[in-house]
């Protein structure tokens, strides 16, 4: 790992982004709560806060930290035909949260994937990579936007951004 | 968890693979082994291979199981500008090892992340996927490959499929 | 560890159940899915649903095993003053799985706990209790009940006994 | 998980209790260490040690954090019927730790339930709750005891409230 | 990982060993049970039960297994200076469990050491090897063992070689 | 666990060694990476380093803390007869890290086992134990090293001490 021993304790945030691909009637099935596995979002949610909490098991030369907070949110979004997740994670440590942030949506995705491949073996996991960090000795990044891109949208429904119930069918 | 009680024992494999896109300058550290983190193909292999293993406890509805096999290889793509991730995992038992094969390649594709984020924050995760499954009653599949796609050339320069050491700057 | 080498592979399920007491208030909150951290059901089943397959790390003598089945339900009960658990799992191996089911019961009672902690300080976790297991040398065994329980309602509104998407306030 | 990166680092202590019921036989058993499995009493507290340590992978929504204090104790009760658990955990930081003493006295309990199963098999498992909290922005908490509780008695026979050996049958 | 898809299931069996030395000051403690914290003997051998189920999650390549049998003990050697460790670990599957006895002793050793690192620093852990192994298709192996050594007198005062009760300060 | 909960916050770190004893020519097939598992080397290293962070899960009254490094190597001693392990931790926290550089040492020792099994069966593991370690109360600690010893050599042919690559037969 790398010494992070004389680095400043100071507030560290990041934001991480990722996609699932599924047909319009899995997509159907997810939001209507009709998949045989259950209420893919909630569950898929759940699992994505659990498994960022595990980076440091994970990732080999990742630091232990305490999180001091983990959100993941999962937004179906027909017109791109599939599910986008979106995480974001805190601390105040001597280290940035990029990878705890990375492997919440990996494990999001995952377990949509797991829910859902039931119904349909050619799920595909893509786009993930990090949205923004702020905090640390090298500041804040923003990652550029490709022209097209919606992000505005990405969190329509949903106004916490955190797990919770959400209204179904709307 | 789906009740798999019933369920016979038999031989079961399944192969993912997805795919980390970094610039040629981070590709050239990685193949030249010059990233400050040390030797990222063997980490991130490695790294997948551990991951894999902990399927049951990131994915909620996972059962656990004894894998007989899981492999992961990792290769530099030059041509399509970053690096391929193959994970094929095997068991005998009553459920297949999707899962298994596809966690594998997202924690090494987080891995690889992890220690090249140093040098370039703008990597990307993409195309992670099933390429095909063997065994249980639902039967063999095997993807569609889109035309153009190239797969004989994923395993060039690595015989075994499993990690170990490799020529380094062929 | 209790040596289990040569004993016979036999199909073997356990269920266990448990209890937790909230004021009618919190209740009404848990069943309209208003408590601040979210979706109170799903997130304590699947919780417990983890929680059981991680049996054999958290109890020093038990055997780690392949679960083939591991289902959680949870059920408010207003008459009775807070939210019915119910475990089920089963193996097909050489020892039981009547912890399994205690622990999936008691992670699930944990995070009913930890959800509705910012709004009840006095809730409690109790009988939490075998109520059958089948299979093995030591043959069936059946709770006995004591008179003016109610076991029949316990699973009224939920057919499936599975983590998934309920009907909500009917 | 509830943002917690903008509170203060404090102290933070709770305490928990709960209680297994075991028939007076099994009970002579335990106190003279004369089950099949061991020292159930010293074993019990290790786990229950070792499962509090992990409340942040078993739990959901529970921050990770580095406890300062953890201790377990279990007493057996003859006029209870039973043996008494009660566990102490403690941090500095921006979160409480009511979660951590919970599950390390419930693993403790699942402990003992898994160490006498073999000799009875109708043990109960109850009277998990809070005793008290303290620390924090909202102050500290006391459960108030029904009459006729004998707390004060809980202790006896067990100054130092750690796990260690005791004197036995006393 | 090697695949082991092919291979027939087998009963295999292993036995390894260790030392951890201490002076003798220190093992009077331990054996007297006066250390800080606690029952030195008791707790090890608990921990290494616990670690030694944990070894396909330490050790990079070696399969995860269903263990039918797993013991652990130690045993106080005055005249050798410290403490003897022995695990025996036993499952029907398709690879040894070499790993997991060796596993089992190392994190054996590692909590004496914790356990009595207060009252010594300069606390020694050598000796860690296979006794033996049974089944599978190499065949069976036992360690030749050097003059002088003293095998017979290993499990004296503790006839079970399980975790378990002992008689103090006979 | 010891209550360290008004222990002050300091820079601490601790450094571990041991070394596992393999025949000349398992060492020729480490050196030259011609094991049939792979590199050796950076595997055990990767494997250490992820074993040391898991300290507190394995050692039962090992608090749970924020690691700021942590580093493992191996180095091969022809004239030893084997492979050099040394492991450094360090933390800024209320308690010493001399387990986390313990552990990391022992399962790099186990992984190296694992991964040579295949061609020597008598490997053994020895001579684990504290070097060095600094900050907290009880102040800095020295290892006495018996006449002969030749610890100025064992960095030798890898400068950071970190894991990466390194050149091959040199």
């Amino acid at each position: 790992m790398v010494d992070v021993s004389e680095k400043a304790l100071t507030a560290r945030r990041a934001v991480a982004e990722g996609f699932v691909t599924v047909s319009a009637e899995t997509l159907s099935l997810v939001i209507d709560g009709r998949t045989a596995k259950g209420d893919v979002l909630t569950v898929a949610e759940i699992a994505g806060v659990m498994g960022g909490k595990r980076t440091s098991e994970l990732i080999p030369l990742c630091h232990p930290l305490s999180l001091t907070d983990l959100t993941v949110s999962v937004t179906p979004d027909r017109a791109a035909g599939g599910l986008r997740i979106r995480a974001e994670a805190a601390t105040t440590g001597p280290t940035g949260v990029e990878m705890e942030a990375l492997t919440a949506v990996s494990v999001t995705a995952l377990t949509i994937y797991d829910m859902v491949k039931g119904v349909e073996k050619g799920v595909e996991i893509k786009g993930i990579h990090l949205v923004s960090k702020a905090g640390g000795k090298s500041g804040d990044w923003l990652r550029e936007r490709p022209t097209g891109n919606r992000p505005a949208r990405r969190a329509v429904g949903r106004a916490a951004g955190r797990v919770g119930p959400r209204p179904r069918k709307p």
